[in-house]
């Protein structure tokens, strides 16, 4: 559905108005940013980190999810309020309040998303500072840069959007996301924030989101670690003016989800792309599981697996690590019945090594390592995209010193 | 238990021999070692990886390990006959009985053990060269080097030894190890094998393997990921003459367990301290859990997250990091109710950051790291013992190409 159009910015979405700011939280650039819809339909949704400890922003968002809509966002980088006890938990509800009443939309509907520094609390002069001047600033053209606002240890920002039509009435996505290690509390977690000027009921928004984020951002692993302030979120305007989606099985549904779940691959795979120190994406693609589960622990195993990692990281077709891997995830299989390719060439048949192909040394460099593990066991599959592992992740997370 | 007594080698334990051999199977260096008891009351047991990809002779091993006592080893280094297909059971059983023969015991009572390259055919001429060579240079004293015949990517060869007393009776244990990564398919896998001159009944002998195998071998990782060919294996010849210890609840067992548990610990630490470029060990104790399933979850998590294992290898008291692993472990606790000690300094009181002390910086840089998690929900404890996660690590798995 990617076409050669215009760049769209999340506040390029009709309804939205985007505000950013400079507040001193990180050393330099834009760390303060608000998001706000406040059409009549407007609505949004958010998913959370699984991690049991979770930072105070979360514990207030989550909350926020389960009894209303969202309709905007304060989100500020430099500093993830994580681990700061009842002033940390303080500081994020009278942030809350501040941006709210700023924005003019009830506490109720706002999102609050921190991500940064973990165990430190936050200035809050200067926060206070960023929402009053990122409030001032609020614009609905793409020149508030909120894709920047959200960095941390990211070396790029990273964006995504597309056209959909609904009944010949082209509607539009657009969204922004931050994320390099997994997760790495001193400096990172991830964040995504994606627009819509679709109209769209909340139901069946916080569904669509659902089967989304397990297809797109639950699929990506950097070093297998979850953050504790990863938050997912997507508000619909509804300024598009279309008939209300209600129904998630309708044409209209199925066309905006299979929109999201193309701009969420994007910012997903972007994310992957700056994985801390990555030199390659490897697809990883188990099939022939004999049920979902296998193939993603098996899925799980490789992706995480520090040996198989390194081998990539090296251009080393080395199946024994893969299947090594598959054979302690707790899948069920027969070894004699694994197939295992890279790069589309046969490194295992059934259980026995292939002779390797003079072209995959070269193969095996390229950027994108395609990694297909056929378990032999039934019709079950499942992917995940992880990146190798390099020095440059040791040199990122142990040469760093808070 | 340990003094300062002459050092002893399995050959050393009375009712042992041990023969040696270079085959050629590795570019230098023995490479093929045959070990056996056969004094009346020799006993012996083995537990096995749990991966479900398991080399050939794994296969053979556990189902003898099942149906009777083992009395002998065969073992060689440089191929781990993994992977192997028919061809490699037909030569992992051709080359035990060979041995079997050779040593002149029943093959029902041999444990057979490759560990070396995964995918490879065994040269079987020089394995079975090998295996005659051995025999022949059978040996009852610690002349005969085992413990540099299982060799791979070990930079050292691993011994431990204890003298323990029975009735005032001196009894002796000594064993051998290798292992450096915990898996690297191509080049390693964890093989630890130790005598003692006890007389002990097989199914008494069989439930402290368990034991002490829970407690040492089973808390070791380097990188997460189990082999296709561990195997730890306990042989007791009985020469001692003591009255047959037959019940495991009885002082003679416990001395034997106590005694049989610091030699595996010793060997333990020993794989851990040359874990694949390990700068530092990590002695993690998970303490007040609200389960043991809970601190075992936790110290799993936090000894496999690279984040910190990075940490520890610049010397970081990251508590950060380690707080986020125990979140995602999945075990129960209130985050607020966290303490978490790192060479004996609070880093982390109750869920809140404690100031690290100045001489933190510096112990931090010691070879051993004592890292402990409370988790504030109740009374049960979970050890592991780990190391860090450095740039050589990536060196010898990335930049070795097969």
């Amino acid at each position: 559905m990617s076409e050669n159009q215009t760049q769209l910015s999340i506040a390029d979405i009709k309804g939205f108005e985007v505000g950013v700011a400079s507040a001193g939280l990180k050393s330099e650039g834009p760390d303060v940013a608000l998001l706000k819809t406040n059409t009549p339909n407007a609505c949004g949704h958010a998913v959370f980190t699984q991690n049991l400890v979770v930072a105070a922003p979360v514990e207030i968002s989550r909350k926020r999810v389960k009894a209303a809509t969202i309709k905007g966002v304060l989100v500020n980088s430099g500093n993830a309020n994580c681990s700061t006890g009842e002033q940390g938990m303080k500081d994020a509800l009278a942030a809350s309040k501040r941006a709210a009443t700023a924005l003019d939309i009830d506490e109720a509907n706002l999102l609050v998303c921190s991500t940064g520094i973990i165990g430190n609390m936050l200035d809050m002069q200067k926060l206070n500072l960023g929402i009053d001047m990122a409030a001032q600033e609020l614009k609905t053209n793409g020149n508030a840069d909120i894709a920047s606002a959200i960095l941390t240890t990211d070396t790029c920002s990273k964006e995504a959007h597309i056209r959909g039509a609904i009944d010949e009435v082209e509607f539009h996505i657009a969204g922004v996301a931050k994320g390099s290690g997994m997760i790495a509390p001193n400096m990172a977690t991830m964040l995504a924030f994606i627009c819509t000027d679709i109209a769209i009921s909340h139901e069946c928004l916080a569904g669509i989101v659902k089967y989304v984020t397990e297809r797109t951002f639950n699929r990506i692993t950097v070093d297998g670690d979850t953050s504790t302030n990863d938050t997912f979120a997507v508000l619909a305007s509804g300024a598009l003016g279309n008939e209300l989606i209600t129904d998630p099985s309708s044409p209209e549904a199925g066309s905006f989800a299979q929109a999201l779940m193309s701009v969420a691959s994007e910012l997903a795979i972007a994310i992957i792309d700056d994985g801390e120190g990555a030199t390659h994406r490897i697809n990883i693609d188990v099939v022939g599981a004999k049920t979902e589960k296998d193939a993603k622990l098996a899925a799980k195993a490789i992706a995480t697996s520090p040996l198989v990692k390194t081998a990539i990281a090296g251009g080393d077709p080395n199946w024994g690590r893969i299947l090594a891997a598959a054979g302690r995830s707790g899948a069920k299989f027969d070894p004699a019945k694994v197939s295992i390719s890279l790069q589309g060439s046969n490194v295992l048949k059934d259980g026995a090594p292939e002779e390797l192909p003079e072209e995959l040394a070269s193969k095996m460099q390229e950027r994108v390592v395609k990694m297909m593990v056929d378990l032999g066991a039934g019709n079950a599959e499942y992917y995940l995209w992880t990146c190798d592992l390099t020095k440059g992740y040791i040199e990122i997370n142990a040469e760093y010193h808070t």
